[in-house]
């Protein structure tokens, strides 16, 4: 995609100061951009920049004075970083828009209803009885399974993997390599000390407007669905299994794993590598710090915890602290055990 | 697949109570269970749902007497529980047996032996001098390498990636998405401080009845066989490092790590987040709580290890309770200080 | 590929004591390997086994004299074990170049450039206006996006995923289903607690000899590049966030995470399952533990870190020698209470 600089004033409501029929293909910070990139001046820290910058435009203040001869075009607008992220957004959307069509080889199943301005990127894979909303991106090598259900404007990224009878909402974006519906870690322990697999015939929901990372796993449930409430943010690596719900608008930070059945609710913040084990329940707005450990349902919302088996945050803290210092306190018991022993007694 | 409730209850040796030709296509719970499920009522406890549930059909006990009017078909049985697990079961196998045959695009190298009753997904590739047993199922876009056996009744799921001579037996279950074989991390340190990669010539050996999950990884050797033993289960995420050995029937949870060339048990447990140190052993059944750090061979079978450097988990719950009041002991120590100060000395 | 004793015998120049029409086609340790494979005696500790023998060849020194009759045939030459790495790399370098060719189908995109000796899998997407040098090996249903760029006799292994514009230098390898620049884990939290996604234009810069793991991901830059300088080797299911900068030659473990804008140094070691925390800078040649979560920037070049919030790491040893004995401690400290209590007061 390319613009000319006239086409961003207009976008922006600004004017061109330099030549507007030149074009700009991508967006870049003021002091790495070069050519056919457009930065932002905001912060007058970085005003420096501006006189040595190689991108073809950057966007200022309508009331910047340059107080040396400047190299590149700019464009004047009320505020450049406002400016700047409507670029980028509309950059997006116009990203998200270019894929259209279907490349061949791909495959679309039996009875499977698709919407209008799909693209389906080659080797991709839809399954039988699926139901593909309207203007879904099935990128290339994307496997959809049967029975699969896509919302409107949800973006199915290369490789994810979308397992049999999971349900998706609407503006969802599933990252690359991410597997939704895999089943569950399921085994009945037998008498010899072998496990034999049990049946996991539930599902995966993800409402709308869910993000799930790169190489994330969310299994099935064993019955009934595992659940990802709308507006939930996971990143990469992130393991959710089998029966867990995770509560609107909740975020997961890469590696944190999530066991079976436990359920997570609203606006919570779950750090990186943190791990929350089953069958329990997070109140709405509890923060869980990277690396902790959660073993016990909370007690009320909004809580902060930390720790290998978590407790309050400032405590955990201040535990921490002291244990930083175990091998001096050792040496002040030891010298407070002598002095005991050389005091005259009763 | 669908089934009519007349075709149910003769599996379950059950008699129907309402209308025997009313078909089911999947399973769920009695609470929540709609058109087209079945469900169960074994539990008491949930008889208060049975009158209001909306699913096709419920399974009861023989001699179950409702105390209000119901508007669900009914299949009377022995044991509740065990027939629905049955029917679990054989949904399950069937399921795993409806895919059959070639999709298009598949490629399938030379010289290699496919089994009969062989389902290959589309976009699925298959090297060459492969050996690939009776009733294999090969999802689409699944990946297998040269010079892979796979035993019978073994699935590899979508996307998941078999590398080059690869052995897995029979029974075995490989979930979307996970890399078999991939090169283990060796790297010969250099003078200058770079890294030369050592070539890794070994494979990966895994007996029957295994399942590894999705997105796991498993390295081969760097000479001779990385092996997951007979009965094995592997969660999600997990890393298993070249030249590992894992003993027969040991469950390895989400996202826990195995360094190179450990050689663990048999019915060992090891938690979610674990991690394992290279060249070590686990004794069999070992227990090894999530997130702890495994650093040095246990002495003995049956211990239980917690920590971040693990001991006796016991003692580490011992030790975290003491950690999480250390601020106080902090200050017990102050004091005691404080009066030795001002008490009389010899 | 299949070598004769002789040939492998020229290029160690050795000779052969034995049949030289002999073929072998892989390698194996002295104690396991069988027919076709061909080991090593440089060790005396294992000479016992070299009479038993089952491979087809073994390398021995110049001068080794066998004390029993021997069943294999020998290839005789200076220095065993470094001749046994010579096939070594011999043998990976040949495997690396034996794949050639397109395989069918397989797509590339339109103004894509290609260098020679390509080898591009079944099912594998090359995106518009890529540019792949020489020697490129592109495996099965591996997926490269729009804009993108390779260096020569770099490899990309079976599934991975090389998002838009990312830039690949020359002799890396990118491991089965890594994911190369996806979308950042970038929201703008509301007013209202949901979040709204920041748009990522950045990409993944990676340059020369770098290795990434099976399964792990490299998130692309909010804008600018997230960049893995030469040398660096990344072990399966590591997460690098958006932003981030790994230097030169520095190695990270499996299962590790780096969140965003972490600039970590040259010649660093980071142990597996470490987090660190994003917008700080590790310095050169720092150690990390496995499992250590680093929570703030290091002061200086070579230090070493330990725990969950790290610090030096003799000193978190040291810390938790005496965390191991906290209960023994919380029982002294009561002894001292009492014994206080029961001394005469002035």
């Amino acid at each position: 995609m390319e613009f000319s600089l006239k086409e961003i004033a207009d976008l922006l409501e600004g004017t061109v100061e330099g030549d507007e029929n030149q074009r700009i293909n991508s967006l870049g910070r003021i002091e790495k951009a070069g050519k056919g990139k457009i930065a932002f001046l905001a912060n007058p820290k970085y005003e420096k920049y501006i006189y040595s910058s190689k991108a073809t435009a950057v966007i200022v203040k309508n009331d910047f004075e340059p107080k040396e001869p400047i190299n590149t075009n700019l464009i004047r607008v009320e505020d450049p970083y406002s400016s700047f992220t409507a670029i980028l957004e509309e950059y997006q959307r116009l990203q998200s828009l270019v894929k259209k069509g279907k490349e061949k080889p791909a495959r679309i199943g039996k009875k499977t209803s698709i919407g209008k301005d799909l693209y389906l990127g080659a080797f991709a894979y839809v399954g039988n009885n699926c139901k593909i909303g309207n203007n879904v991106k099935i990128h290339p090598q994307a496997f959809i399974g049967d029975n699969v259900t896509i919302g409107d404007n949800t973006i199915i990224f290369p490789g994810a993997k979308i397992c049999t009878g999971t349900e998706i909402g609407t503006h969802c974006t599933i990252h690359p390599g991410a597997v939704i519906g895999s089943d569950g870690f399921g085994f009945a322990p037998q008498e010899d000390g072998s496990y034999v697999p049990i049946p996991q015939v539930g599902n995966v929901v993800i409402e709308n407007h869910v993000s799930i990372g790169a190489n994330a796993t969310v299994d099935c449930a064993t019955m009934g669905s595992t659940i990802i409430r709308s507006g939930v943010k996971i990143d990469n690596l992130v393991q959710v299994a089998h029966n867990v719900e995770i509560g609107e608008h909740t975020v997961i930070a890469a590696q944190a794993g999530v066991s079976g059945s436990a359920k997570i609710g609203k606006y919570c913040v779950v750090g990186g590598q943190a791990g929350i084990t089953g069958h329990l329940t997070i109140h709405d707005k509890t923060g869980i710090s990277g690396k902790a450990g959660i073993m016990s349902s909370t007690k009320k919302e909004g809580t902060k915890l930390m720790g290998m088996i978590a407790f309050d945050y400032k405590d955990c803290l201040r535990s921490y602290a002291v244990y930083k210092n175990l091998p001096e306190f050792q040496k002040r018991i030891e010298q407070l055990e002598e002095k005991i022993v050389n005091l005259p007694t009763n």
